[in-house]
């Protein structure tokens, strides 16, 4: 560690940026003033290129976390009477099954075990048993494990039964290839604080065009109607209520640093280095990821908590985090693990050293028994 | 101006920051970390502390501008049943009354001409009219024109008559006293990026808690429902959905400095300078302020654009512009006017400095009359 310097967030947004996104926040902006929203507009052009969406798609950017975003793009773009179906693999995709409950929205989950993705075949038999369905939310990139679902083979079914697709890809954005060309979508949802390695603050909505030009009315929010947003920025070029300035120049300086780098391919590379290093790192030490490797995106490896009975995850992140690393809770309800986060500007140097730390912790801490004494038989 | 230097806002926020405010945000803090959640908790105290609001209130925060807040108070502290009545002089009022079209609260309008405050005695009338209106929604400072509302008279009236008082403080919090004590509300609202001079990217609803406590289940939204939110925060010392942690670092910096200048009653104070330097020389220079003396608020004054025929808004605020000031265009309807703030982190000498802006501007115009005929005659 350098002294003084702050810890480096393995976590899945925030997390750890670059000086030059950061030092973009120095500066104040007028929400009004043309030099700042031609910040907004080529922000939003370069996010809609980052799914090769051409003239049919537009981005419409929200305040707020994420989850606004989302919430957004479901109230605005399913109309009140839809009938939503969402395979239900974690966390993010239980919280959409909230927001259709809060929203009067009529949801239909798909249960799906947390360690498995979601699969065309499951959600073309679920469309077929019930027809009166409109509309599939999907998560693309489960943060809950970590699991990636296959977005390609979801869009073409909901396509082929003509059905709406809303895909959450807050976690994949920016990381994990997304083409609207051949994954065809009503509006796919992410933020500034992930994969583009923005700080949080703000989401954006990745919208066809003809499905929110038709989206008047829907909303049940005034600070969430996407329709409105995008009017007013439209007429305008402003946003409609005061935007978080600094948040989207900082966006705007991560975007153009993910540009420089090579877009998507070459971050997603990044991103798998990095996730190797780390999941070869931790099996060196005993631990084991939770997910099968071919549910596993290169974002965020969930690991099996250590089995000795010593182990208790705040002494653990605690001792962890004195060593220069940020580590993350588990998000499972049945079995105790941690998540370790490959994303942000870092690269595999850094998971290589997160693992000496994470060794370390174990050896102050007395763990000694990682791997569950079933495999170590 | 310094060169290189960014222009200084004379806007109603975002606003210009101190340096110390924005380098607070150079770094990236974990979401999850005890160390960023000890802020939050830190930050609402001391908030709830500006008020004197005791421990019968809380502060909770929320992640967008201020507008998502209003929105959530609306939404999750009035039930759904609820009759509000919307005294209206401005932009801010009607945009409650639009917050309550979506949400299906019903809502009553009080006109009031835009130059002139609200008033004890008419929302009195009205209450006394329409006994069956429920709460109050009250602009403590609408920034369309300027104006403030007499908060403790309005609060005293809705207090005898046992109505509950939602008041938006978007722009006289931290600047304007506001005291619960002699001014009971229900919930008060105010952000970020006004007057405590933080940059945008939250807002915070200063909630009674017996009224915040029984309002589980009233909310149209997941993400902006107050009570989850709160309950959450005091079971977890977290932000239910990532939260904007630059932002929330540099308000934590922001309200040290407020705190160190002395708190309201000394940022009032120069606020009020600064809105007096700006009216004196702006008035050299012939131009007229739209509200009495008595309806200005210290905050931002709305002045009636020159009479010339030669004036155009947008000529004006590049003219303005390149000599290092940005303006902030009219919000009234019928008449031409354009705004400019007294606040942020800037002092009567800015004031002085932006008339002899605002004079340079209009030579190089060539705008000569800047009085109507009328009054000159």
């Amino acid at each position: 560690m350098i002294l003084g310097q702050e810890p480096i967030l393995l976590t899945p947004g925030p997390l750890t940026t670059s000086p030059a996104t950061r030092q973009a926040m120095l500066r104040d902006w007028g929400s009004w003033d043309a030099q700042f929203n031609r910040i907004t507009a080529s922000l939003c052009r370069d996010l809609v290129d980052v799914v090769h969406g051409g003239e049919d798609y537009v981005c419409v950017p929200l305040q707020g976390s994420g989850t606004f975003s989302v919430e957004a793009a479901i109230g605005t773009l399913t109309p009140r009477g839809a009938r939503i179906l969402v395979p239900d693999n974690g966390a993010y995709c239980q919280r959409i099954l909230k927001i259709c409950r809060y929203l009067g929205r009529d949801a239909v989950a798909l249960p799906i075990p947390e360690d498995q993705t979601a699969t065309a075949a499951a959600i073309e038999d679920a469309l077929t048993r019930d027809p009166s369905i409109t509309h599939v939310a999907q998560v693309h990139l489960e943060t809950g494990a970590g699991v990636l679902n296959p977005l390609a083979e979801i869009a073409r079914v909901c396509q082929m039964h003509g059905k709406g697709l809303i895909v959450d890809a807050m976690s994949s954005f920016g990381a994990v290839e997304i083409d609207v060309r051949t994954m065809p979508f009503d509006a796919l949802i992410a933020a500034s604080g992930k994969c583009l390695e923005g700080v949080p603050g703000m989401g954006f909505v990745i919208a066809k065009k003809s499905v929110l030009d038709a989206s008047a009315g829907n909303s049940h929010s005034l600070a969430m109607d996407l329709h409105d947003q995008y009017a007013y920025m439209q007429k305008t070029t402003q946003w409609r209520f005061t935007p978080p300035t600094h948040v989207v120049a900082a966006l705007r300086a991560a975007v153009d640093q993910f540009l420089a780098e090579g877009g998507q391919p070459v971050r997603g590379e990044r991103y798998r280095r990095n996730c190797k290093t780390l999941i070869d790192g931790m099996a060196s030490l005993g631990f084991r990821p939770f997910l099968a490797p071919e549910a596993q995106a290169p974002v965020i490896v969930t690991f099996h908590a250590p089995a000795d009975s010593k182990y208790d995850f705040k002494a653990f992140y605690a001792a962890v985090r004195e060593r220069g690393y940020i580590l993350y809770p588990g998000k499972l309800t049945q079995i105790e693990t941690f998540r370790v986060g490959c994303i942000g500007a870092i690269d595999e140097n850094e998971m290589r050293n997160v693992v000496t730390a994470i060794g370390q912790a174990l050896a102050s801490l007395g763990i000694r028994q990682v791997a569950p004494l079933t495999r170590a038989a």
